[in-house]
C-alpha cells in the first residue's frame, strides 16, 4: 500500500470507547469505577470478553504459564520479529475505567482498524495482556511481565499468595488462565505501551500526548527513629528521647531536597507506624516509610546519600537510633531512542501538541524494556486523577494516543 | 499517748515488701510484672487477698457499687470525719508491681503499724482501694474515684464494656464486687495518697520524698491535617496537597512551645493515623494526637490558642485543611495547703531529702480532691520507669514514702 494512504488511516474512536465502557461493566463499582482484581471471576470474566473480541479480530490467542495473553496478527515475513503493543486488564479494588485496559483495548483497536483498512504489515504485530500488574491482590506489582522478562522467578510467581491464602497458580487455574507456553521473552523488535498520564502534567500543560522518554528511578526506605518509651506527663522534656522530635527535621529536610533537584524529584511519605501507638505515652519507635524519586540516576545516588547522612547525624546530636533501610529500588529506566523516535515521529505527523516526559509510576513496560527496545505513549486524565473510581479521560485525547500508537506500531513494523 | 513516743514510731517495711510481692505474684508476667485489670479473676484474686488482710487487721470493710473497697478503723471521737489513705490495685496489661498497689499496701501497713504501737487516733483512718484507675480495660481511667467524686455518672459507668462487650456491671457482680453502699463521697477530712512518681525527677534530684503540691493541667487533641491523595510518583511536587508537608512544622512549634514555658510544659506526640497509609500514596489525611501539660492553667490555655492559631494560619497558607479538636481536657489541680503542709511537716521531721512536685500524671487523688482536701507523696522509681513490668522501687524509697503517709496522717487525726 502506498504510503500516502496509510499516513491517512485514523482508528475508530467510538468502538474503542464502547469497548472500554463495556470493560469497565465487569466489576464495575457504585462510583463508576471498576474492581477487576488480578485472577478474580471479574479478571476471568474481562479476559473472555477480550480473547472473544480477538477471535472475532482473527488475531491468533496465546496463553503463556503467567496467564499473560497474547494475540498475533500476522506480517508478510515470517522472519521478521514482531511489534508489540501491551499492557493489562486487571484494576485495583477501587480502581478506574482507564487504567491499562485503555493500552491494552487500543493496541486491539490498532488491529481491526489495519483489518478494516487491508492493510498487512511486514513485521507481524502481537498485543499483550500482561497478568497483575496492579499488584492488588498478589504482590508484587508487574508480575506476568516481570516473569516474561527474567526478572522474577516463575515458580515464586505461582507461589504467592493473597490474603487469604489461596495461591496465584490455583487461580490461574480456576479461571482457566493457566497457558502451555513458556513464561519468556521471544524477540521483540519493538514494544509500545500506550496508558494514561496518572499525573496532572498534560492536563495542566494543555497537551494530549506525553512521549514518554523512561521511568523514575525509585527507593523505598523505612527510616526508624527509636529512642525511650516513657508517660507522657512526669518525664521532663529535657530527659526524654523522643523520635518524634527528630521526624520534623527528616521531613523538612527531604522536602528541602525535593525543592534543590526539582522539578523532577519527588519524595513522598506514605505512612508512619508508631509504637506502641498511645495517646499519652511518648513512643519508643516510630518508623517513617520514604519513596524518593528521579529520573537522574546519579542524582537518586545523591539523594540517597544525603539523606543516609543527615539522619545519622541528626540522630547521633538528639540521642536517637536512626536506621536508613532499603526495602525496594527500581533503577531509572531511559526507553529505547528508535521507539521514542518512531512515538515523536507518529505524534508530529498526526499534529497532536505533545511533550518529552518521564513517568513517575512503574508500568509493564518497565520491565518489558530489559528484554526489547521498548517506550511509552502518555495521554492525559482528568485532574491528574487515577487508582481511583473517578477516573476520566476524553474520548479526544483516549483517540490521539490510539492514531499515536498505530502510526509509531506502522512504521517500525513497515507496510 | 504521748507525742514524743508517736513520733518515733516506723512502719514495717519487710512486711510491707512482702505484701507487695505477694501481690505481684497475682497476675504475674514473664518479665516480671502484673496483668491483673480491673475487674478480671486476677483482680478478684487480688482483691480477695487484700480484703482478707485487712479483715486479720481488724478493719471494718464495706463495698460499694463500684466495687471501691473501703476499710475502716475506728477513732476516739465518733463525731470526726475520717482521714483518707487511698490508691488502686489495678494494673496495666504488662503493668509494674507497684504502681497504685504501693498506696493500697502502704496504708494498710500504717493500721497495722498503729495497732501493733497500740496507738487510737482521734479522728477514724480509712483506707480505700479504687475500682479501675488505669483504664486499660474499662475506659475511662480513674473510674470508681470519679464516681465516688460525682464526676461520673454510676450508671453510666456501669454500663462501660471492655473490647470483648462484657459490661463493668456484670464483672462487678460475677467477681463478687458489687457492693451495696452508695458509690458517693462521704465527709472525709483529708486525704492521701503516696505513690511511685513514674517519672525521674526524685532519682535524678537523690530525693526520697516528693511533696505534691498539684498535678498538671492536661489537653488531648486530635489534629487533622487533610490534602489530596495521590500517586507518589507521577504527582509534582508543586501540585501536591500534601498533609505531611506541614507536619514537620507543626511538630516544631509544639516543641518550640514546650521550650519557651519549661521546665512544667510538657508535649507528647503518641500517634499518628495515616489515611490510606500506602507506601506510594500522598496521603489524603493525617490525624496526630497531641497531649499538652502545664501546671498553670493560664499558660495551658496560652499554648493551646497559639496552637490553634499556628495550625490555622500555617495550613491556610498551605492550602491544607487543618482541624484542632480536643478529644479531652484534665484541669490543672492545687492540692490542699493543709495537706501539703502536713506531708512537708511529717517529711522534715523524719530527715527525708525531699522537693516540691507537680504530678504530671493523673491519679485517683485528682478527683478526691474535689470532694476532701488531699495531696499526695511521691517516691522515686528506678530509671522513671512505670507502666512496664520492669517498673521497680527500692525498699528504703517505700519505708519513706510509708512513713511520711503515716505521720502526715496522724498528725490530721490527732492521737
Amino acid at each position: 500500500m502506498k504510503k500516502e494512504m496509510t499516513r491517512s488511516i485514523r482508528i475508530n474512536g467510538e468502538r474503542l470507547w464502547r469497548r472500554i465502557m463495556a470493560m469497565a461493566e465487569v466489576g464495575a463499582t457504585e462510583k463508576g469505577g471498576s474492581n477487576r482484581q488480578a485472577l478474580t471471576d471479574e479478571d476471568r470474566e474481562g479476559r473472555d470478553m477480550f480473547v472473544s473480541w480477538c477471535n472475532d479480530a482473527g488475531l491468533d490467542v496465546r496463553i503463556d504459564q503467567m496467564g499473560n495473553i497474547f494475540a498475533w496478527r500476522h506480517g508478510s515475513d515470517p522472519m521478521q520479529t514482531p511489534v508489540l503493543a501491551s499492557s493489562h486488564l486487571d484494576t485495583q479494588p477501587t480502581g478506574g475505567r482507564f487504567d491499562g485496559v485503555y493500552g491494552v483495548l487500543a493496541a486491539l483497536e490498532v488491529m481491526e482498524t489495519l483489518n478494516e483498512h487491508g492493510i498487512e504489515t511486514i513485521a507481524p504485530l502481537v498485543l499483550a495482556s500482561w497478568t497483575n500488574e496492579e499488584g492488588a491482590r498478589f504482590v508484587p506489582a508487574m508480575m506476568g511481565s516481570g516473569v516474561f522478562a527474567g526478572v522474577f522467578d516463575l515458580k515464586e510467581a505461582w507461589a504467592s499468595e493473597d490474603r487469604s491464602g489461596t495461591s496465584l497458580y490455583d487461580e490461574l487455574e480456576r479461571i482457566g488462565y493457566l497457558g502451555d507456553r513458556p513464561a519468556e521473552a521471544f524477540p521483540i523488535r519493538a514494544a509500545l505501551e500506550v496508558h494514561i498520564e496518572q499525573g496532572p502534567i498534560l492536563e495542566s500543560k494543555a497537551r494530549q500526548v506525553g512521549i514518554v522518554t523512561g521511568v523514575q528511578g525509585l527507593r523505598w526506605y523505612d527510616i526508624t527513629l527509636s529512642g525511650d518509651e516513657c508517660h507522657a506527663g512526669p518525664t521532663p522534656m529535657k530527659q526524654r528521647r523522643d523520635p518524634f522530635m527528630v521526624l520534623g527535621p527528616v521531613l523538612e529536610f527531604c522536602y528541602a531536597m525535593a525543592e534543590e533537584f526539582s522539578p523532577s524529584a519527588r519524595v513522598t511519605f506514605g505512612d508512619i507506624k508508631v509504637v506502641p501507638g498511645a495517646r499519652n505515652t511518648v513512643p519508643g519507635e516510630v518508623t517513617l516509610s520514604v519513596d524518593l524519586r528521579h529520573h537522574d540516576a546519579g542524582i537518586l545516588d545523591l539523594m540517597d546519600a544525603r539523606l543516609r547522612e543527615y539522619v545519622e547525624k541528626l540522630c547521633g546530636a538528639a540521642g536517637i537510633n536512626g536506621m536508613v533501610e532499603e526495602v525496594w529500588h527500581m533503577p531509572v529506566t531511559r526507553f529505547d531512542q528508535g521507539c521514542i523516535e518512531a512515538v515523536r515521529s507518529a505524534t508530529k505527523q498526526l499534529g497532536y501538541p505533545c511533550i518529552d516526559m518521564v513517568s513517575g509510576a512503574g508500568h509493564d513496560s518497565l520491565y518489558i524494556a530489559k528484554v526489547a527496545p521498548a517506550s511509552m505513549i502518555f495521554v492525559p486524565c482528568e485532574n491528574g486523577l487515577s487508582h481511583n473510581e473517578a477516573e476520566n479521560v476524553s474520548l479526544a485525547d483516549l483517540e490521539a494516543g490510539c492514531n499515536v500508537l498505530l502510526h509509531a506500531m506502522l512504521h517500525i513494523a513497515g507496510s
